[in-house]
């Protein structure tokens, strides 16, 4: 594909987590995810930044179209999860820790079978301005 | 004070919060507070802008000691509201809707006592990269 | 009012313009404007930051409904100015030059009407990420 | 190549565009293009970036000469394309559609052979905060 | 001056500076300045915004020719202070600690004569993305 | 690897550093690296971002334990270059031109041994909003 061209917008929503394992006392969670641990729960704003790749349209110069892809993050990443709580409130990390890296499985597997006519290349997620985590299908 | 400068620094902390007071019901605190009252809290990365102003030290040039105002910033900010649920977890705002302008007064009120040889002028706080209150001292 | 808290919100637009007098030659026009007067327009992603100022409600904790103020900045900034052509398509601004001193007078004129229960205090405008104009009402 | 480094650096133009084709009608275009295509066109402050990749040299422990990198980008990007209409003004892109995807292409194709001693890597380019496109010689 | 409107613009510069005194001994720089004071110098890259105030000119519809305020800023102080030592090249800091409050009073002085047709307002130094000064003539 | 997810953080420094080599004169260094090169030093405020890959811990749901990867980089890369003259307080950069190039070779090598449970994927290094380094293993 010799005119691939990467293409990437980003959403955001804010979020409360809890980093810790209901099987696992506070103490052993203390000790493995330290204050992430905290039993009052914190939060955090979270930044997606979704890349798609393909070969732009010949008639609208487009790889795809992002009002309609901006609509899709919308319905499935934000309405699910902006103001949640993910450990109580989000169906795909029940019985998960809520990790930014779970997380980025599940925006990717979300997502996924919704992009049509190009390819899913990267789910990209910050936690804070410091840290984030990257999926990209798993390679 | 013909010499007035204003001298400021950052620092940021992530919380969970649900604005909502507990003496209504879901439906009515829905109805003023929006997503914000969903029952799972969700949250936020917070920064915290402090504005001191004073003349500059002859000999030293500064208008404060920087790393000590750093250390008095983490002291009473981070160290009390990181990693917290600011409806459970915060003493000050007990019985309050943790909206960002109950945070601003109440971040206003633990640092200024113990700002000395300056005077506070300003704390500002972003609740994300869109929104923020900022407190002069009632002014 | 030793209560007075103030609250900031921003959106954002992309929009045309031209800096041009259409009594003035191209010359003319260049002379003063510079490269800003290029016939061909130019244009800009603009950020508006508009800060309200006013204490706090006992009961919400708030200054104003953000929910609210953000729905007003949508229907008299955003859906007015987003993806225009100042020059052209913004009634405002006919027979003016399109800066962003004028465009800050003509949002706090559209928005300052709007604002009930506190007071709007300034109106920011960045026209790139180096260069903004604000407006206090005039003071 | 053992000892590849990438090294990148930006620079930033304002533009107006009007996402369009000539030859459909302005229902088709709105169709297509939604508000992108408003006959009175629009504008951006773009950011383009640019990564090259090579083994440092030995003597100044540089891949390239930054700042002949950045006269380079400032005469075939900046002078170019700064304060300039898209659609009209442009030669590179008479007759295409100015996406961003047509843009990087345009951009990565004109600096391409000016890059010597080291390769072109990717050329990015940011049509807002949000959105961007990039593109790595078609791979 | 019900009119007034404030302008305001960016320009950056790389420079290296040592926080001390040389009429002290190392131990002493260090216990008033900390790490700052290490005796092999550091560095960082300053932003300086200024801003001005005025009525905008009814032709033009602007406080100030921004172009001509970014070659003031450009001449006085990027020229100036760019990839310098603070405390041995700059003829403004001789005898005197290079704090970012002496500083941001040094580019105001530096400035100041050279506005004419409005007010300069203020000037704001970011000595890193958490920390800045900021002077407004004292007031 | 099908469940490969990269993770990265940040931390920054600020540091002193003159591009040129001893073994030269100051006119040829000044032809070579220009302004950067000038004898007084300038200085960055550096920041470094570090991506590992590998796969989430099924217990824990992360690559890596974030807090001992910010400890690692506090250790190895603030403690050794904040606040230090590259040229003059760091031993690894003796003798080489402390370009960004090498600057980033210098910090993966001190990181990689530290790096266990997962891989180092990249270091990237800006020196300035605008530019940036960076390394991936010399791939």
């Amino acid at each position: 594909m010799a005119d691939t061209v990467y293409i990437s917008t980003k959403v955001s929503f804010s979020a409360a987590h809890r980093m810790f394992r209901p099987d696992l006392s506070d103490e052993e969670n203390m000790r493995i995810f330290g204050k992430c641990a905290n039993p009052g729960a914190h939060g955090h704003n979270y930044v997606v930044e979704v890349t798609l790749r393909g070969t732009p349209d010949e008639n609208t110069g487009m790889v795809t179209d992002l009002a309609e892809l901006k609509h899709h993050l919308r319905r499935e990443v934000v309405d699910k999860l902006d103001h949640r709580h993910l450990n109580e409130d989000v169906e795909g990390l029940k019985g998960k820790v809520p990790s930014v890296e779970n997380l980025v499985r599940l925006v990717w597997d979300t997502l996924e079978p919704g992009i049509t006519g190009c390819e899913l290349y990267e789910v990209r997620i910050w936690e804070t301005d410091k840290n984030c985590a990257w999926y990209r299908g798993g390679a």
